[in-house]
């Protein structure tokens, strides 16, 4: 079919190389090791972790590293063709992400020499920065080219610095776990495109889209590993010490509360009362997502895990009802749910903060500062994700045909399996051969 | 059958629910976070690590949750049928489980006015309350409810509480990486549960309790990260400086004897010198065990090593001959083998304690004072263990018929693998499909 | 067949009981805690962490812990039947290993009173020593049994030391993070073992030397892992503060760039553009290879990118076009293609050393030291694997025959699958059985 030329052999390695160059051009002169001499105008923390030791926010940064490369890219392994793609295009889309982002991010914050230093805490926000492109990417997954999407890393990417520093910086916005600046941001653009990638063929679903029961399993990797370091993501950037610790504990039981409540939820709306692994791999989430903008703030262990209790609730039943009308209804295909554990909970997160700030749970924050983050958020990502999906929509890019959705095979050498090439032997054979697979 | 109601829809969703919403009520009550200025009397640290700053733990704490939520999770994904449940219910008791006892380990240490201050060193511990559960859920696993779990899980962390609270602080027992408070305490009650539930009809085994080649890799990815991460298990809540070195590392060392042991000893007693995956997947880490009482004392590095020998060898022993005897002989069907990981290797190491604390390995403790320790978390862990058990064994839990044990599909939805539904096509069509399985 | 003895019910428990019982031994003369009173001559860090606080490289040595069992582990469970053996020799490998690097590498560094005292800083070491015995076992992967890779263990780990200790020491080469003295060593050592290991019969490749689905997935796991934890690896014993931290920037960006490169040059070389798993598991990571020695030296950031950009490039390009040629043309059988991504990038890291000491990037180097250095690894691997190989080829340590090569099953008890028992049953049976497999 013409309209679709998904070869990638010379778009994609020129357009990743081009892209790798600029940036080493750009890092040439722009970017250099932090010494700790410069003035930290870090917008997010108010006393620097680096002024003691460059390294002690070093354990943290692993955390969230994992989360971005572990945690996103086999979270999304749970479909049954498409888990190299899942884990190895999220590594490249991160890989690339990190490197852009420290670059966006920090053209606000250049030393006075015209330099950006980097930091382990600058390191932390550039992971951070992918995170938007890498929740994005669940609204589209298996739908969309390498190339497309390095697009939208590129897009996403510098439209998310730009909201970022309009919340925090300008706006004033408290958002230390980013409910509002990644998470519903990330969904919501990725939403955005999906819904300029509409797939008409795909309304009535799609053999491959589907998983397996050993890509649930890897998908479970992905999800604890999401579980257990989102306290670090939550406190990373905030003020050491007690705010910080803070930013830890409100994470820690509002996930705990999430977990019981996408448990129970999910056995409450599933046939026989019997869980749903979609509800677990994501809703289980919600609480980490939802406590985002509040972590640092003095709601108490008992309001976080309140937080977490509705997130788990709100994200399963998205699962359970809303995804299907947004998909018949609104003709947004959203892969892997990203509506109902980033949008929603995200969304959640901001109207809490709004809340907490109202009963003056931090200093210095007031509610229509936190409101004004969170429309900024939605509407840069919206606007945002709809110009990002038209540019996606050129054929040039490679966009797979319907019938190769979900399906690493178009884009990646796939092992045979023995058995295809052997097709003329008898069937105990066949079954000892397939054993293995 | 009638006398099994397997049905959750509406017992596990309202059971679930409940516990979270009374947990939450109790935390609005008694919990607030740690500020530094309350008196600190944590049993298990001489000095405290807050004073200085209150994330020095957190790596540590990290490396626990890892062991927590993907080490027993994972490691229990042996079985070719059961992995959703394993690594999925895994997650649901151990985030229930923190919740509880972090509140049942503190209301013995509320502050003046009557608070639990949380701080990263009683996430620690709470997050240890629920190894005992996993260990005991790893003697049940196949067998029981997610209802019938989370009953055990709440009575199990009480009992705990209490031993430990009566072993550490009462009997003045040193017990720094827990092999009799958590080790041989889970693994008994769990056992005496088992006991409890003991299944007739098993007595044969069940065509579903095995493994298959992928199921046991995704074992050992339990098995790998608890290996790795249980010197911080071990030293965790140790002295900090110098003593929390010293737990790390005859940590370190006890679990690399221990695998070589292990290893040598699987060779040694298969059929034409092979390895067996059991033994790998769980006797190497029988060190980790072993040690954990001695683990802050001045044993010596290869006095760590000589109890990792040990309790390497007596662990696969245990699985080759005494798990099939236990199951025959004394009704007690082991599914992963807790006796030989935890049950025997916990007691080694209590012993282990009796015998440096006679030779003066740490100051301020007794043989008689460890021994006390030990035969307490034996006698609680039975005694709690049949009393639990007996309340499992009533049908309201849900309990699956025995037909239906090892298998996740009772409670949960599992994919249905392509060719079930397309048995009249081709067969050469029917190996592609399964290919991906 | 009489020529392999491949039963090794005694031959490899005497082995492994042996050398475990000599290293208790030897640890009981030798071997106790730091205690932070000796005085420290650690080679590789001008300031002592352990001044101030003995735990304070704990984090980072659990990140390189996780990279030798995790990530080396899993990286070579590719293959579709040798994912026991991978994770699990792996395992027994490296916890020998570790124990027999600390005496090696400290004989030369013994307290006053004759005693090596172990602290966080020597457990790193302990397990960079093991790290070239994983790399060199890649490249004999699946032909050698577990008694011939006891034997590279302990002679490759006790050249290692000897090299280390020359060009490091005695040199005064500059090597942080060891793309000479580990990743070029220890592949040249591997490949030189395996020319010694030259098997005529698999000049045509094995059926059993390949990938399925699921077993290119697990092998992620490794990747990334190793992926995220390289910073810790090139910077863990680095001088504390900025020069740690440098070494951390330099890999987080070289690393970036090299996934950007391998998946670039991967599209370009293969068949329609399509991605090539094996180049993404391993060539991704050659910017952490490469930039080893250079890590602490101040080349900027765009200079480590400049870095990883080759080093994905050569590395890619080596498995598509070296690799075979290695193997049809000198007889080195490398299974995992060690040389592309430890040994090509090792020399590059090497060169790289040479010309940045020539630019002046760190004090107290010379471009001469640091040619001496890199002449020297590559000349004792080649040696000592010539010889450790020749050693191996012995017929009574129980290597495998040609046709039970890359098969867990002559080594391991391998699970049945079901099907193969149940030949006479129907087919939508068998259906079902094999669906979780």
């Amino acid at each position: 079919m013409p309209a679709y030329s998904t070869n990638m052999r010379l778009k994609f390695p020129i357009l990743a190389l081009t892209l790798e160059i600029i940036t080493i051009i750009l890092y040439a002169i722009f970017v250099t090791y932090d010494d700790g001499k410069s003035s930290h105008d870090d917008h997010a923390s108010n006393k620097s972790h680096t002024e003691e030791n460059p390294l002690s926010l070093y354990p943290m940064f692993q955390d969230v590293h994992v989360m971005i490369f572990i945690g996103f890219g086999f979270l999304m392994t749970f479909l049954k063709k498409y888990g190299f793609s899942s884990v190895g295009i999220n590594l490249l889309l991160a890989a690339f992400g990190l490197q852009w982002g420290l670059l966006m991010q920090n053209f606000w914050h250049m030393d006075k020499d015209g330099k950006i230093k980097v930091s382990i805490e600058k390191m932390i926000n550039a992971d951070f920065s992918t995170a938007t492109v890498l929740i994005s990417f669940g609204a589209v997954l298996g739908k969309t080219s390498p190339v497309q999407l390095l697009l939208m890393t590129l897009l996403e990417i510098t439209t998310f610095c730009i909201n970022e520093h309009l919340v925090v910086e300008v706006l004033g916005a408290s958002d230390i776990g980013a409910s509002m600046t990644i998470h519903a941001f990330g969904a919501y653009f990725g939403l955005a495109v999906a819904r300029m990638l509409y797939r008409p063929a795909l309304r009535n679903g799609h053999e491959n889209d589907g998983s397996v029961y050993h890509s649930d399993l890897f998908a479970m990797i992905g999800t604890v590993f999401l579980w257990m370091f989102w306290p670090s993501f939550n406190s990373a950037i905030a003020s050491a010490g007690y705010p910080q610790q803070t930013a830890i504990i409100n994470t820690y039981f509002s996930l705990a509360a999430s977990a019981l409540s996408a448990y129970a939820t999910s056995s409450l709306l599933e046939h026989k009362g019997k869980l749903d692994m979609v509800h677990i791999q994501n809703a289980t989430l919600a609480g980490g997502v939802a406590v985002g903008t509040c972590a640092d703030m003095n709601i108490g262990p008992f309001g976080a895990m309140l937080i977490g209790l509705i997130a788990g609730v709100i994200s399963t039943v998205g699962f359970k009802f809303l995804t299907p009308i947004l998909a018949s209804s609104l003709g947004i295909q959203d892969t892997c749910g990203v509506h109902n554990l980033h949008g929603m909970p995200g969304i959640l997160g901001g109207l809490a903060g709004i809340v907490a700030a109202a009963l003056g749970k931090k200093e210095d924050i007031k509610p229509t500062m936190q409101a004004a983050g969170l429309a900024s958020s939605l509407g840069f990502a919206l606007v945002g994700g709809a110009i990002t999906g038209l540019l996606m929509k050129l054929p040039l890019w490679g966009q797979p045909p319907d019938q190769n959705c979900f399906d690493d095979s178009i884009y990646w050498e796939v092992p045979e399996e023995e058995e295809e090439n052997e097709e003329s032997l008898a069937h105990a054979d066949h079954s000892k051969n397939k054993a293995e697979a």
